[in-house]
């Protein structure tokens, strides 16, 4: 039953996000069959409903259109060889189990990238629903700005067709289920049918141009001949400089579909107490790119809406998606035919509202709430999207969320510390009234050093002996240290050597064991000025240091 | 004394480095003297010598010439207008404090790029020292492998010239200092003596020349006619279509030019326990940029070489850089025609000896020995400014250090706990006999949670609960935890809900106060299920989820 529902899916879907990559729509059928049985071999996810997807549709369009014209041969080669790299690069990453680096990309990347493409890909279908030529963009600003001009030759037909398909779409998602629970009606059925409002709309809006002849008397956009026949075997061509041109778009799809993909599946693997292996899934994703590089068809990925309704709708092994994948060779073996009068209006309103459910701008706010830094980073990096492409939002948004991190622990809880009465305990002299001597310093740093906060302490380090004269010894507490990078390290030697310059000597304390260990290894201890200067105890380090 | 000193090394390198720059050897003399005495009133350092230096001026030499050819007018103004940018950008980093994002250069990224930039400035100069012309090019190999082709075509009385005052230039800085202190000469005047070793080779390459005619008879490269009299003041040119052509390079030179400057600040500051506002600095810097620009200049910072001396020679208060700037000024009004005959060979021998004193590959292999990411990320930094050029090697060198320390924080220690006993006691199960119940998991995460670290945690849970099919409830200790930021909230919400899918409900322990707060603001604690849902003590937790 799930391999059913999710075939009705993406029948149409898969023609549309074909057509969305500027691909001949049964491309978009070839990448839904080979690639689901390869993945239901490999992966990991039991549930997870890999094909073509809006995104990285998208980023086909995007990267693709730069080298060549949609519609040439010389494009429809490179979108297998854009196959072919993905399939490599995640078989790779897959190996060296590389598949943790998409935990680097924060929720506000995410959130900001999220939104942004989902509106770039909405506003580039609107040409199809005015039934308009404009010339191509990846900036949300210039595909409008071309929309504007561009209105005026609108074509009031296709537009009629692509705003009912549009409602009816809606109207199948949003209030079917509605009615269907008020009458009683089985959750199986419910979701077949509610379900089925894409493969209806292909359906009417097919027969709608077949019988009144709009495609030649209003000038409709529709898909005409689509080959009969099971996806052609051939191998994609591959050269160096080839290669080289759609490597930074293989790189881009792999990330960004593995993201997709693994979400998904780590969040319905959960609900079913399974657990899901990062590394094996690029594999699987990999051999599914791979296979779709092969038999004519372009990337795929593991997408999030058909996912869930194969989950929802009980998937409980690989065979939903073997079914699945019969079904849509079924359809390019004999049903092709049916779809010569399908407008193309039709299929832009079914991409049109499935990525209208990726808006999600309350999360933008929310991160907000939690922390000026998220919001702002989800701001930028939506922006970034906007304004300039998919990539290279991605990468702006990631460098934001990292800059703000850097600056969040760049700046460690630094005290100076005092003796509390006659005890062995030494307390924050900003804190507690404890007891200090004129020439010893002691301060304590609660967090490793690295890069981002070594000049930091140095810096604080300099002003608290630049403000006690007297000073002629530091003890440098170090408990919480549990690391020290080169960079720290670096830092804290030109430390020793400009303070003993000035007439301090500085001395650690309470150093843990493999952080001694590190600073003996590299010679610190020495510079230092030997093992002497390290205590066991402030305390020690304290008594010792008062009464020399 | 110490003016005299700096002024001594400031004549020969500044027209050295404006013709690294690509700019005509007053520029640079220009440059060195109210840059000098703005700095001198608004910086809070009192011995950095700011003026013309090696970084810097490559860095303009290869932005400016993607723009214009050097030796145009064009090419003059854009130096010009670069220096403006460059003021503009530090003061306003200075006024909204933005001079600790330096701080963010690991160690590793900066002798990477010390290391490479040094190597292509010096092959830079090797065509000067063969008189040869060659592509401009800013990759090593390039330049390489174009001096090579040019090898046959070099001149040898420019070479002979070139070596011989390298081998003078090393006699000075290397022998004649120890000869000096073996003749019980004073250290004020040995310091003096073997700094003036660039003064002696321009003195003594220029009589050579003039005497033997070898600009004519030989070809040899000469400096040629330098104007005399004081720096035009004027306004520099600034469209908005120049700025933004220059802006890259801008922000570039800022970063570097603040980053050398600093680190030779602080350094020589901490020695005599005074310390410098990094604000402060990067207005007077700002400043004196402004001050070359408006002078006929091009970009200026504090340099190492000649603040060191500046330090050394006993410079006390900013007096030693106004005695500096007067001395510059004399000779740009009177000396200028002593230049004429002056060989761009021996101008190439300095800059080459000093960036020569920039190499430091020991530093190199002792980051290797403390970490091995360090040692890669120094090595990738190298590389990319060897083959691709200086700030794109900043920033791959930055982005590798950032990978390699989100890579180190992104698997927190997190272990599943125990009661010890009968005590209230709990502690990781693989390290202490303790005893666990079946239903309730306790689990301990010793870190902060953030975009890179929450979804490992993620896996760890989803993975300890598959293990472990009997329990129902999960409680995550806190104790540990000072901060979550938006992705790692998220990442635990749709946990959250996941695993309520799954039968099992999650409790938390020991939160600390400020996450408290946080969790409660975002409604966080209603989505686990309210306050009932939070224990003070893991203890408290247990005993009532055993005995439910």
């Amino acid at each position: 039953m799930a391999g059913i529902i999710v075939a009705i899916m993406l029948i149409p879907q898969g023609m549309a996000y074909a057509m969305l990559a500027g691909l001949p729509p049964q491309v978009g059928l070839y990448a839904s069959i080979l690639p689901l049985v390869l993945y239901a071999c490999l992966g990991t996810s039991r549930v997870l409903a890999v094909g073509p997807v809006a995104m990285d549709s998208l980023l086909v369009a995007t990267s693709l259109s730069l080298l060549a014209t949609p519609g040439d041969s010389d494009y429809l080669s490179m979108a297998l060889t854009l196959a072919l790299l993905i399939g490599l690069i995640e078989i790779l990453m897959g190996v060296v189990r590389l598949g943790f680096i998409v935990n680097f990309l924060s929720q506000a990347v995410i959130s900001g990238f999220t939104n942004g493409a989902a509106l770039v890909i909405g506003v580039s279908q609107v040409k199809h629903l005015l039934g308009v030529q404009i010339p191509h963009s990846q900036s949300f600003f210039a595909i409008l700005h071309n929309l504007l001009k561009a209105l005026p030759q609108a074509n009031g037909v296709t537009l009629a067709l692509g705003v009912g398909s549009t409602l009816a779409l809606l109207w199948f998602s949003q209030i079917m289920p509605k009615l269907l629970k008020r009458w009683a009606v089985s959750g199986a059925v419910t979701m077949a049918l509610s379900r089925s409002g894409p493969l209806f709309v292909v359906a009417t809006t097919t027969l709608l141009v077949w019988l009144l002849g709009w495609h030649a008397s209003a000038g409709v956009g529709i898909v005409g001949d689509i080959p009969q026949g099971l996806p052609p075997i051939a191998v994609p061509p591959l050269t160096v400089s080839l290669a080289q041109k759609l490597l930074p778009a293989a790189l881009t799809i792999s990330f960004v579909g593995f993201m997709e993909s693994i979400a998904v599946a780590k969040s319905l693997a959960s609900q079913r107490r399974q657990s899901i292996d990062a590394s094996q899934e690029l594999i699987a994703l990999g051999a599914a790119n791979l296979g779709a590089a092969f038999t004519g068809g372009y990337p795929v990925t593991g997408g999030f809406s058909r996912s869930v309704v194969n989950f929802s709708a009980g998937a409980n092994t690989e065979l939903a998606s073997i079914i699945t994948a019969i079904l849509i060779a079924l359809v390019v073996l004999v049903f092709t035919p049916l779809f010569y009068y399908l407008p193309q209006a039709a299929l832009a309103a079914i991409i049109l509202v499935a990525v209208a459910n990726l808006l999600d701008f309350r999360e933008v706010f929310r991160l907000w709430r939690v922390s000026r830094a998220d919001g702002v980073t989800a701001l930028t990096t939506f922006a970034a999207v906007l304004a300039i492409g998919i990539g290279t939002g991605i990468a702006a948004g990631f460098l934001v969320s990292v800059l703000f991190y850097l600056g969040r622990t760049s700046r460690p809880h630094i005290a100076e510390v005092g003796r509390v009465g006659n005890t062995e305990h030494f307390r924050n002299i900003k804190r507690h009234p404890v007891q200090t001597c004129p020439g010893v310093l002691a301060i304590r740093v609660d967090e490793s050093l690295y890069f981002a906060n070594s000049k930091y302490l140095a810096d604080y380090l300099m002003q608290a002996v630049a403000e006690r004269p007297t000073a002629t010894a530091l003890v440098l507490i170090c408990a919480a240290i549990n690391h020290i990078d080169g960079s720290a390290l670096k830092t804290l030697e030109a430390l020793v050597e400009d303070f003993r310059e000035a007439g301090i000597t500085v001395y650690l304390s309470e150093v843990k064991g493999p952080v001694m260990d590190l600073l003996e290894k590299t010679g610190f201890i020495d510079h230092l000025g030997g093992g002497e200067r390290v205590f066991l105890s402030t305390y020690q380090a304290i008594t010792a240091l008062e009464n020399p």
